[in-house]
């Protein structure tokens, strides 16, 4: 066997580039929890100038050569020359970094620029005309970002629809082929468990969950639990921002965010579970790998799964509260201590449907999904216009929900995602639903005693499997072979449905079929 | 009169240059703020990998090139053919990125890169070693770091002695030379006066400011102060950090921050208002000559003249307190309430030999310094080990100070500033004093009935006479030109001095000479 050849000079190359994409997300990150409102211009600018070095120098003749020394870069065959010599990881970093390479090399700079600069403007306009319910403030900056959005998939290129190159971004492989009929089956199911869950007998009062909570009691609980989930502090922060999200500069320096509601108790509880569990994922990923491939997530998919798993399957699990109720019940004597705990797990998972995606229960959470899905689809399709899309929206959830929201920030507004140009992202959710039930299925064969764990705040075992099973992989293995090596089955709605069908047959008392 | 010629491609390179430096000063104070502990070794390669490509933009040909086109490269002049189409701006700007550039240019890429990964992981060595009063843990860095500087100062050239190549980092055209008798001059006054009120009969108790304030309240005062100097919080924040710093990412983003303790009420209220002082300079800067030379500071020395303005002349003065000190007595009842003006007023004025820089009154602060500029001279020209630093630290203190300390806490390891390479930057603060007697001479000159404006708590007008004396002028003229043009008289320590004279005199009742 020939000598291995070193890819350290392609690592160190590509880590350098790193640095510049962390540097912006550190400026992101700032620009949602402590940037002055002043600063919002220049941020802007900054960003698009580091966004656009990254880009340059990452389709630069210098990355290309190092590419080149090792694979075909037309085709990204690995040169058979090589083969031999090349580990198993290292040539899932060449296939990996030949993916970004040849999409990247597809936009040009100018365009990467344009792009950039829009994304943080239009964020900012956005969360402006969120506040204020001005949807026609918003609606130049969205203009001309779905212009770009579907520049950029002519520029990538597609078979079938150009959604499908913005997909692929997100969820490398993905296809609205693949994504319609998985979602047609799921929505039968979801319809239905919804029908039934509207004529069971049994309707949770949460009006316990909107009592008055102390906001800053809240976090500090949120705080705990992301504590004993594993979620490291040391090489992390939480903080407040609009929308909650999860960022990452490296291992070491994995935040979360939050938001928080006086009279809105599982807001800010619910989301630091999430967003704990992005965060396990990035503070799981292999340090050693960090700029390239090997140390990033490998879909958002995957990373949602992550978020779902800890969020329903662990944090609104009756195994959960058993530990966590009392605690809950110290930190809010008045409002919580008369309430049993069976009472507030009802409460948690009340299924209804309602305006906000985010606030959304974990069944009726898809259907804000598939609503954004198809028209998303059909705006990047050029089927609708923008302005179009309140209107659209309303209809799209009186057609779902049989509700019609009352104002454009309860609607189309809502959501950050289109301001920043990610369309293409919101079924990523729901592949992430899907993704984590498997997992977590087979994550209760694995343990044993998973759910007397979880009972007793004892997370350790779920974290370290999660660690072992899909974080210290990167982006080694593609989602579907992840899934298909950890479960041993391809992407499927089953193991989800199957725990619906459980948790809400029971809890809504269906009729035993 | 030939057509001007634009300098627009010059100045947007310049500025697409800047956003990286930007850039590094959000992650420099994010790490300051907010960042885990975790997160630092990474972010000092993110720090040094920004850094360089900056410095690497800046000395590329194409900059050469463009500056090329105006004036000759080697000697920095401009060309006779341009010279009567540029306005004096134009020429201002030419003559300040020539200078910027050739200094530069003289610094291999490699040593930059080394220089800036030093530099944030030296900082953040030191941090922890202060906190540890182990002075043997920050050695190693130190020692590195001055070794670095040593180079660097070969690198760039100097007559007389390496130190003058560091000075003119922080303070174009001093010297040594003209240093070592301006501080001489000084001394003799300083000592002489603090001779004097050592043998005062006065002697003011200051027990009343080390009662326990609560920080929260000690923080929203110092807030409402700066709001009211002017500082625009729409366009800057205040946030806590190990030391107080201003920095800028833009005018419209100049962010302070501060220290706060429970029993030392001056130390959070001073290091506001001095901080604030900087911030207004740098959101006072010309916004249209962003990212160029025309859209920085002068110097630190007048950076500083400006904070200490705010700090001194401003918020140590009798009229500053007429209006604050009934608000900070409603702050503070139980500590304040029954505290007579005058006697808080002689309390935050006190003279005393001290540890600390930082927290040291007006008068020995300038003390400080010198021992500071003694030893750090003496490193940079070799003169002295650096493992000698503590001896010849407490050495120095004895000779000045008559104290000695008891931990190089407080004593050699008490400043950041070698942490992060900052030799020659510590004769900018006494020449920052010298500076702001004379602006503030001339202020009152300027401005009818100053006093008794401050004493009403408008400081509008003094706002308004540094926007536009001093900050609007950006780069624009040098220090010298600047204090000549403003004032009408070069570098001169005799206002100060006058002041120190007089309020002390005063405060201290010296007997009428």
């Amino acid at each position: 066997m020939a000598t291995p050849i070193s890819l350290d000079f392609l690592t160190s190359t590509l880590r350098e580039i790193h640095h510049l994409r962390d540097a912006a997300a550190v400026l992101s990150w700032d620009q949602e929890t402590y940037m002055p409102q002043g600063g919002g211009a220049i941020r802007a600018e900054q960003l698009a100038t580091l966004q656009t070095l990254a880009h340059n120098q990452f389709v630069s003749p210098e990355v290309e050569s190092l590419l080149g020394t090792f694979l075909d870069i037309e085709t990204g065959t690995i040169l058979p020359t090589h083969l031999a010599s090349l580990d198993e990881s290292s040539q899932a970093l060449l296939r990996e970094t030949w993916r970004d390479f040849s999409r990247a090399k597809k936009l040009p700079s100018t365009f990467v620029n344009e792009l950039e600069r829009e994304c943080s403007l239009a964020q900012q306009v956005w969360a402006e005309a969120r506040k204020t319910n001005d949807f026609q403030r918003f609606l130049p900056n969205l203009e001309r970002m779905v212009s770009l959005k579907r520049k950029e998939a002519e520029y990538l290129g597609y078979t079938d629809s150009p959604y499908n190159a913005l997909l692929d971004t997100y969820e490398p492989g993905s296809t609205v082929a693949q994504l319609r009929p998985l979602f047609a089956e799921l929505r039968t199911h979801l319809i239905r468990l919804l029908d039934q869950i509207r004529n069971s007998p049994v309707q949770p009062n949460t009006t316990l969950l909107t009592q008055s909570f102390d906001t800053t009691k809240q976090v500090e609980f949120g705080r705990q639990v992301l504590k004993q989930m594993g979620y490291d502090f040391q090489r992390g922060r939480l903080d407040l921002s609009a929308h909650p999200f999860t960022t990452s500069f490296h291992p070491t320096d994995s935040r979360v965010t939050t938001r928080v509601f006086e009279k809105d108790l599982p807001s800010c509880l619910f989301s630091c579970i999430h967003e704990g569990g992005h965060a396990l994922y990035e503070q799981g990923l292999p340090a050693q790998h960090y700029g390239t491939a090997l140390g990033e997530a490998i879909s958002l998919g995957i990373h949602e799964s992550q978020s779902r798993l800890w969020e329903n399957a662990v944090g609104r699990s009756r195994a959960f509260w058993q530990y966590w109720y009392p605690k809950l019940q110290d930190t809010f004597p008045a409002q919580l201590g008369a309430v049993p705990a069976d009472e507030f797990y009802v409460a948690i998972n009340r299924v209804t449907p309602s305006f906000i995606r985010v606030e959304a229960d974990e069944l009726t959470y898809n259907l804000h999904i598939m609503v954004r899905f198809e028209i998303e689809l059909d705006v990047i399709e050029g089927q609708v216009y923008v302005d179009d899309l309140p209107e659209l929206w309303n209809a799209k959830m009186e057609e779902y929900f049989g509700i019609t929201p009352t104002s454009d920030a309860e609607g189309v507004l809502q959501d950050v995602h289109w301001s920043f140009g990610a369309f293409g992202y919101f079924p990523t959710y729901t592949l992430g639903n899907l993704y984590a039930a498997m997992l977590f299925h087979q994550a209760k064969t694995d343990i044993p005693d998973l759910t007397k764990h979880i009972g007793e705040g004892n997370f350790l075992p779920l974290k370290t499997w999660l660690n072992d099973r899909v974080h210290r992989w990167g982006r080694h293995y593609s989602a579907n072979d992840l899934i298909q090596r950890v479960t041993g089955q391809t992407l499927t709605s089953a193991p989800f449905i199957q725990d619906l069908e459980e948790k809400f047959g029971h809890l809504y008392q269906f009729p035993t079929t």
